[in-house]
């Protein structure tokens, strides 16, 4: 089947890997819009913030200008535990769909946490631990961040306290053993154990949470608890910066042999993924040194890019985050509850919400029925059985793919398969079952979650 | 910490992959006993033995003077999916044991299957698939080996038939949505659906099920049904053969680094991957060429080679398969119902068994709590959550290494890490709560199995 002589697998050597994370802000014109304070709707500080995070990762969070950060080699030797990840040619997936087009995937799912989450949580764990931290606080919806920062955290010997969103918390019960297995303690949230929550749950009986507020909790927790920051796995620029590693392994394995991509596509749901993937095509880009199509995609159920609105918006639920300007379905935004799997958050990212208003990238959003048909097919033939998120990824690429057939092109896809379904076979049942169903949320739904956007 | 230039992982080219499988009966002096037909006593022929297994395969089965099998092409490009698999220098276990011992271990789990045990359904399948049946049957115990052939049989368009140890079809329910996804059924063993299911149930009934039960269910169904083979996944020479894979990569590894290991050390249930990955360092051993200490581990509750008798006996429960000579507990012998995950099986590979005897290798049998807190311990500093299974051999891994701690002395010790525990968090939650016990089998208790033996 290679006949073009590129391997089923490329697998860099130790000395290719990157020893720097790339920060795509510096070369972005527009720069992202900074986060603001809720109270004074000036922009926060590296003091305000470092109450919040690290300091050292503050200082990361507010670098627009510094293209490369050198990797600490305690992260570089935790990174080679599992990195590098395979970048996968798809032949069988090719041959499958009998499409002319070639197809890549970088597959991010070989370690324990089953996805690429752990990319930032150990940078997040070393940088607590450098901070002399007694612990760290963080949120989790399907359950991967949550697992990939009780790895990190184990391996740096810091506490750390996990709030999981109660769905999740009730689909995933062995996600719980994963993290117990690394010394985490977690709870279902909204839970009692903070203000925030208890107030949530006055005012919502019986959710089943969100992303928006587990985070709400565990910021509590972080400002009340002496020695204790929170750390986020998505949305922010920090996060960002981390995952780059997965778009520079990604370059470097197609430069290694000569592959040019004509288009990129990622799973979207706070942007860690996406922005990380991107990053390195992105910039050149920016640049102007090449092009490419930069395809996000997203749930339909969740469908922050292709129907939220680009604003000034809380991080949370509880309100008690700074303001971020992103692409926002509004901070008290709740996916319905057939909803599987992540992607779940009501925001973006403000660094792509920017290259997307700059219209630097497409989005679109897929059901979720459709998403489970093509990780069938993607399983059947590829022999990984692919997370919901990636799923969303795999989609497209065979929409794409399957174009390419029609119109008889052979472009170069290249997706990325951010991690394994092994937690999430309750989903799968759902699916065999016939009863997973596709929620789109109404016009009119969406209009009573952005009436209650912060105005100013 | 790779201070003497043998990176974290070693990762074989395509190039390098091994092109056939390695017979290790070819360098036996001592070839293993025949099986033997249950009726007459007489060794089984090729063409009684082609009622139950494909064609070809039943040449394996007999082959014991030919040292190398071609691995057909279409098998190689499937092992492309996923392998090479890495072999891991576990610098992080070396580390958190102040060892001088240099510990690597051949990692098989990167696969939906989560065990190497797909390496020979996949050869199964396409032999299946060559000589024109519509499918197989098998049975599975902690469902890898149904997970591996329903992978196998979906990439090859066969009917997949899973008979499944009814205690690990209850802890493991998604094990079935996997096995679902790739269009396989999974039936609970003993069933109902069988005649001998049916007997076994009348005689105990409220049986927790087990590996020998299934293969009964499983044979039965094969030979009664039009098209279909029964398929097996240990035990038998023709397993071993396509799991040579392992120990092929392994040693290429090792002697591309120039790497002379002093022990390797597996998990034994059936054991097909101890004779996988032992298999060309036991042929050297054979050929006089090099020495290597070889070391089986099994379960305390299911030991067979430590306390089971060397005799012929039947290598399923309702004693309609050939008699095997082999160490066996009795096909009868069903592990105490607090016994978690795979090794379950009553018996030993005919070859393996053989070569014990000959005291070409030494068994050590651990009790389970010590093999979750081996699990656990590896899991922290490794990131890779472990099999049951594989645990085994990481017990006895880190043991060997604590005892070059107190020597001193520099060894190299080599382990095989058979799979992943993703689908085994039962019996982590178990370990965690305090409430997973060590259950012993009783002199008394294993004598009134042998007396069942068949005697001739």
């Amino acid at each position: 089947m290679s006949a073009n002589n590129i391997p089923y697998k490329i697998y860099l050597n130790e000395s290719e890997l990157p020893k720097a994370w790339y920060n795509l802000r510096a070369d972005m014109k527009n720069k992202p819009a900074p986060l603001l304070n809720p109270g004074t709707h000036a922009p926060m500080t590296a003091q305000e913030l470092s109450g919040v995070f690290c300091e050292e990762l503050v200082r990361q969070e507010l670098d627009e200008t510094t293209p490369y950060f050198p990797i600490p080699q305690e992260i570089q030797d935790f990174y080679k535990m599992y990195r590098p990840s395979p970048l996968v040619r798809a032949y069988c997936l090719e041959q499958k769909l009998q499409t002319p087009a070639k197809i890549y995937y970088k597959f991010e799912g070989n370690n324990t946490s089953g996805s690429h989450k752990l990319n930032s949580a150990i940078a997040q764990a070393y940088y607590a631990k450098q901070q002399g931290l007694k612990g760290v606080t963080t949120e989790t919806g399907a359950g991967q961040w949550g697992t990939a920062l009780s790895m990190a955290c184990s391996y740096f010997d810091l506490d750390c306290k996990v709030y999981m969103v109660k769905v999740s918390y009730e689909q995933k019960p062995f996600r719980r053993e994963v993290m117990r297995t690394y010394g985490a303690s977690v709870t279902p949230s909204p839970s009692l154990e903070t203000q925030v929550g208890r107030k949530i749950l006055a005012e919502h009986p019986g959710t089943t949470g969100s992303l928006g507020c587990a985070i709400s909790e565990a910021v509590e927790v972080a400002t009340s608890t002496e020695g204790y920051r929170y750390v986020l796995g998505s949305v922010l620029n920090q996060v960002l910066l981390h995952q780059s590693i997965i778009g520079l392994e990604t370059k470097a394995a197609l430069d290694k042999y000569g592959i040019q991509p004509d288009m990129i596509i990622g799973c979207a749901g706070g942007g860690s993924n996406l922005g990380g993937l991107i990053a390195p095509f992105m910039g050149e880009k920016l640049r102007g040194e090449a092009d490419y199509r930069i395809i996000a995609v997203e749930p339909a159920s969740c469908p922050s890019f292709t129907r939220g609105k680009y604003a000034y918006d809380f991080c949370d639920t509880g309100m008690v985050c700074p303001l971020a300007k992103m692409y926002t379905l509004g901070s008290g935004f709740i996916p319905a509850p057939n909803h599987a799997g992540g992607l779940r958050y009501h925001g973006m990212s403000s660094t792509l919400s920017q290259l997307y208003a700059d219209g630097l990238m497409e989005a679109v959003a897929v059901p979720q029925t459709e998403v489970f048909q093509a990780a069938e097919t993607f399983a059947r033939v590829e022999g990984i059985l692919p997370a919901p998120e990636s799923s969303h990824a795999i989609k497209v690429a065979i929409d794409e793919a399957i174009q390419c057939r029609e119109t008889g092109e052979e472009k170069t896809i290249v997706f990325g398969l951010t991690g394994t379904g092994y937690f999430d076979l309750v989903a799968y049942e759902k699916f065999h079952n016939g009863e997973m169903s596709d929620y789109i949320p109404t016009d009119e739904d969406l209009q009573a979650s952005f009436d209650k956007l912060p105005k100013f």
